[in-house]
């Protein structure tokens, strides 16, 4: 079908460009923008919580949240005191450039350093979807199994960092950790892992340290 | 853009024809055919195994594997006796009504009663396609959160059964099942569900019990 391909490619590409706008306004604030995608349920609100807590002031945190429907992530982020704006994408199953440019209009972005964007859950289409963001975060949960890198192998190339959520319920499922990350390992040489457990707290400061470094290394590139 | 909405709109009902058209052959075989949909890691392939055993041999077993890769759920299900046929959709993020009919190409049809199809891990766009199956059940599980229905609504319509997944991990995560079931009675009134566990087993009875009593409907149906 040789019509549906032309229009999807230029869906993305007018995407693409839009997304391209998006980043230079977040490089112009001065605002580092992770895009931060999973599986439903993975923990990327929980995630975005308790980061707020390990940052202790050193980042100044927005959010935008991607749904489907409701506006519960973007109700949680702001009952802790996150400028947020919750994008309900109705049946789309990911974020797009235009959605993010409509969201980041509502932020305060001249008051901020770093920008979450949550994506809608999913391990396949968003990652299509360019919205404008510097770094893309993967988040892996323990109880999701340990096969996951074999059989969404998109998801876990072209991301910057992969946080590997509950890790407190590893005593209570089957999950093999060498067999995950030798899936991983195959399809992202090097990539920077965080385990840690959104409930209990463990392994938090590395992750919000990263952050911050990266958040750094932006604001002042380092010499060539 | 009304080019692609056209677009889009021939696609789908190409796709309704050809499963109209799988349904058919599915009926002149006489197997029941389930489209089994879910998150990544809810347990589609364990509650399919799991499914084998709690049959007892009332009913025989077929299964469709859809993943983006590998084959490692058509394996499974092969070492444990089952028929099965495994399509990997690379970067398409559902199975499509051709997808199956190949595949049901590959199955001993005549000599099942029953072919579960493990759809791709997604709860958004497999819901938009029809593949020829009689019923359509979800898998929530447990460590996703209580808060999935009002997130992904469309996933929780129109299906027939409702299989809530991990309940042994209820003492590990924060879950309020009565804020879960209030989400799904109001997208899906009086919706069958099955509370279960894969690990141990529990609940497996009542939905194995479940499909038994909707293969013989198909076979004898009730008189007017």
């Amino acid at each position: 079908m040789p019509a549906r391909i032309a229009v999807v490619q230029n869906i993305l590409s007018a995407n693409d460009e839009r997304a391209a706008r998006n980043r230079a306004v977040f490089d112009r604030a001065g605002v580092l923008a992770v895009n931060l995608m999973a599986s439903p349920g993975a923990g990327k609100t929980s995630l975005i919580l308790r980061t707020l807590d390990s940052l202790h002031g050193r980042l100044r945190l927005g959010v935008i949240e991607g749904d489907l429907a409701s506006s519960i992530d973007a109700d949680r982020a702001k009952a802790a005191g996150i400028p947020a704006f919750q994008i309900n994408t109705g049946k789309q199953c990911h974020l797009d450039a235009v959605m993010v440019q409509a969201a980041m209009r509502e932020l305060p972005l001249g008051q901020l350093d770093l920008v979450i964007i949550e994506n809608v859950g999913n391990l396949v289409c968003p990652i299509e979807f360019r919205i404008g963001s510097h770094l893309s975060v993967l988040i892996a949960s323990i109880p999701e199994g340990d096969d996951k890198p074999y059989k969404y192998p998109s998801a876990y190339r072209g991301v910057q960092a992969l946080v590997i959520n509950k890790v407190d319920l590893l005593p209570y499922v089957p999950f093999r950790m060498d067999c995950f990350r030798e899936g991983v390992e195959a399809l992202s040489p090097g990539l920077v892992t965080f385990p840690l457990s959104c409930r209990t707290g463990e392994g938090l400061d590395a992750w919000a340290d990263w952050l911050v470094a990266r958040a750094r290394e932006k604001r002042a590139p380092a010499a060539p």
